[in-house]
């Protein structure tokens, strides 16, 4: 059995953690970390856990938790770990970030966008940004894994490939992305109360999410240079689920015709054919966040607009699953190398 | 493995059906009927079970699907299963029937409260009530399961233990439910447009609501005597959960005296103590439907009025699992010998 | 011109307070007060007045507010108007108090229900409970009108007539009640996140809520004997709205029948015939919050059950017009000799 | 008094119509036409309007109503009115046309994205588009009047004082919009019921929505050439409101700066400065639907993104009131000389 500590359990990504993996054939929680719910239990926070989890929330002391544990899940605040990451810590267990702390490559654009001093930039070359279905191999000989963030990891596979393959052009692409509000997290904000986000939308960030940057880079790695994308988030009423809807501009062929829809899904099918957590929907059918709610799975779909010379692409996530604590036990079983869909494969709930 | 069969596929407690058995070890579903989707891709009206469900679905043809299968999950409308049943059916195959057909044993009952003349009401003796948590043993030796309402599930296990043994008045039992929009089905009705049922709260059926008599039977049993309750079922602006509140006189002991809350406490756990899909919440908490969403745990809790001498009682559940397929599940688990938990211990979905 | 000076003016009630008064001919708000928000824009906080409400928050200082205006309404937390006000203050203004300081004529009661010591109980045989249709004589006499609760207002208006006229036994009396979120404030508690909220239903105060004691006092006057009664709060995922279910036993004539629903009819009729906002329904019509949004309507229906020898009595309104704003803007009509309805006749919201 | 007809007094928009109706002070309903519910009491239909409407449904029949009232609209399927206009209806009544029919002049255009012939296009030179802000005179001297789309309205408003100043490129304009769900009509489909459209965001009829080439035909007039821009509509969990986000790239000046905030927002007052219903918002506030549910107004604001050189435009409107029935009314107190604010002043509701 692999002995799992999380920092930060008491969160909406934490809580979210603790009910994967109490699920998982090879794992057992030995830690409940929290900052504010210190030896309460843990199930009088979550009911939901009622009779599932016996244990008491334990602070957030990491150096004491890598002693006792395999494998560290962080679902902290930016600039959490990064403060208190060291050798000693990253020698005896592994570490799942889910902050933003080691996501970023260039300290510069983290301090910039973050408005944070990083406190262990040594670690930033060793970090793997943990997109499992990019960086799988690197992902599987890391320590220390840079869990994408519910954004991001929405925008970059539903970009992925088509950039990759130069079909369409990367400073053209706008983001536009809905999410539910499960990923403003638990902390008591008026701005997040029932009465203020139900029978409501809007946009949030607009021009300075923090997600855009991270996006960038690891756009700009498959673009092989530099690129800068449009971001925009909303917040809708829902618990759960994020779409991204993105548009951009075609390459044109040597002929200047559009690549048809039937080119563009065989490129998603090079990319994604065998991945079993990415599903591409057949032509004429969009994502909904419905059909992937408490599951792992990213749908992707596109529509190609020939007036506009645009296609696009949609991706729909659970972001509290593949968009945060899902990926993470996704990189968790790559670290350990057990079967890389263990303990995620629950079936979407709907409705 | 035990071959299924599903009647009634593409409504949601057919569809729930299919989420449930899918991630089920010993089942694999043979047959996915449906009257208004036939020879479709199941996964092209539930997109849920995208790359999970590969069929299509079929006619509805019980006796032709009674040789291929070992069990029938029947999700189909009042009427249906009683006028198809018949010897031969039943001698093939065991039956789990979601439909009210065979839940109550008087057939004037039963022909009073839903406007129909019953087709074979000589079953209804040999027809189990299957609520396994009152009637394990019966249903393991049972062909054809009653399997019980959703409101009828959460109200009598709530109310049972203290009717049976004397602590409450049952003439002064008022049930008074809230249930999530998926119990009204999947049929396009205007009045169960998103815009119709949010920002809503509406009673319906006042005194007319047909699980009434089967609430009263069922405790009438328990009471070993006629009962009449009063039940008022209401909608809320919600997808899934039940939460009833019922109300009752306690019965006073010898010396007028009031019966404690530890005291009932015991009751219940006498009852269900060992019970694991039945929770008993702490003094002071209430049941939420939160806490019970996309699991088979109904959670039940209970406040003393010391001022009206009543027991306020409170039960949680979600419609679609314990409420409906989670519970046929858990009855087809005891007809075919298997753990009674197999299947059904996904933890629930919060938030 | 009538000038109005509004205490708590960036609460929910508050704030409805302002959408209502800005829209009355007869009023102008001098004063909105506030004891977060001071120097702020009002319409910074309540963006729905953008362009409609010019003035800066001021502090709530009531003893300066009362020589400016000729009405105070207090929509503060309980204890507030009671440890302030003073004769000085009650010989310059009205005050319609919306807080529960001066509903509960009994002190003790209100000592013990909301453990506070009441800081001037001598004004407690001057206030008026400002239940309009019921004490429409009384208020436009007083200087301090108790304005009533949410859950009261729906509660007492909707079973006041049967048991005045004797026709429920009031013992029996069990109200089940629904509001949506508003009811619970806009204070950043984690309890009323939208995640926690949304798709959940839950009773809260079981047999400790505070709008216990005003009922009974109400109906008590009403049965001319003291009584005691059941009253359950639920919150539901909805905005507005309140419903209340209420079950009581039918006093049977001297031939021991049951009193007809015509009969009962002809009661409601007597009482309320002529009050332009109480609607009475058609039999077999049950109200919903629905169709009272956003106006000062209470829709009242109730349907006989000859089984149980019950009537469930229902009634609806908008908890924070007809429950809270609405209601003192009819007390305040009162108060000033204006049209009744002033300001108060916006037609209802839907969808 | 002015009399008004309404066809399609049932769908969503006609009920909206009739709220607002009611309420106007120069107006009186004389027909409230439906193709389903004739001879009904119209508050059977829409319980918000008990005791306020006291009128039956009756038939579609324009002609005869033509006879009968000053004004008629006709908020119908598509089609209908082109099918049946005639000089004799024209001549004695004025229309507000809330269906497509006569919004957009070129009538191949129109009959391509529609499918439809058009069944009087010689009434298309003649019908004047009601956007208010921008084609007031015309309207005042109208018979005809072409009510524009939801989604239009908010997408047309917003952009418009750039695109027409030159300071951004109409080719590079994306609109994504987000919209409730009564927007999508009264019919009993699937599709849309609670449990389908709740805790679920999509997009739907991707590059090949109606709206898109009445955004291009009236953006084109502003930009004086014909344009083509991406428009993507999306399904979100509430009941009213449309966000429009719009992103398009700067027209850097001669010294190939990029305008500033400042100057884009003096460009928005000197078009909208004046205008009632329009409110623009101050620099960092993003328009949110909640603060304009159940008024008149779109709440505008916007952000330059300077890294990507684009400028991201928001604007939110109630898609029933300004998007529908409130500039449906709007246009009429145009066409009768009435104060354009008549009867469309009320305070946007909240919570």
């Amino acid at each position: 059995m692999i002995k799992a500590g999380i920092i930060g359990a008491t969160g909406y990504a934490g809580a979210e953690l603790v009910r994967i993996l109490s699920a998982h054939k090879e794992v057992k929680i030995e830690w409940y970390g929290s900052k504010s719910y210190i030896d309460q239990n843990y199930a009088d926070i979550y009911r939901n856990m009622f009779e599932l989890v016996e244990d008491v929330c334990r602070a957030d002391d990491i150096r004491e938790l890598s002693k006792r544990v395999d494998v560290i899940f962080t679902a902290t605040p930016q600039g959490y770990l990064a403060s208190l990451l060291d050798d000693e810590i990253l020698s005896r267990v592994k570490i799942v970030d889910l902050s933003a702390d080691y996501r970023i490559k260039e300290v510069s654009v983290y301090e910039k966008w973050y408005g944070l001093t990083h406190g262990s930039p040594q670690y930033l070359s060793e970090a793997v940004y943990g997109l499992c279905e990019i960086n799988r191999e690197k992902i599987k000989a890391a320590r220390l894994v840079a869990n994408p963030g519910c954004y991001t990891t929405c925008s970059i596979l539903t970009a992925y490939p088509l950039i990759k393959e130069g079909l369409i052009d990367p400073d053209t692409l706008i983001i536009d992305a809905k999410s539910g509000v499960s990923g403003a997290g638990r902390g008591a904000k008026t701005a997040n109360l029932f009465c203020e986000v139900n029978e409501n939308v809007k946009a949030y960030a607009v021009a300075t999410h923090r997600h855009t940057p991270e996006i960038e880079e690891q756009l700009g790695i498959a673009a092989r240079r530099k690129i800068t994308v449009s971001f925009t988030p909303h917040l809708i009423p829902m618990n759960r689920g994020i779409l991204i809807t993105a548009y951009a501009s075609l390459v044109r062929g040597k002929d200047q015709s559009l690549p048809s829809w039937r080119k563009l899904r065989e490129v998603y099918e090079r990319y994604y054919g065998k991945e079993r957590f990415i599903r591409l929907l057949p032509e004429g059918v969009c994502p909904e966040s419905r059909w992937v709610e408490g599951s792992n799975f990213v749908d992707i779909g596109f529509q190609i607009d020939e007036r506009t010379a645009r296609v696009v692409l949609m991706g729909a996530l659970d972001n509290l699953v593949k968009g945060a604590a899902g990926q993470a036990v996704q990189n968790m079983n790559l670290l350990f190398g057990l079967s890389e869909t263990e303990g995620l494969l629950s079936v979407p709930l709907f409705p």
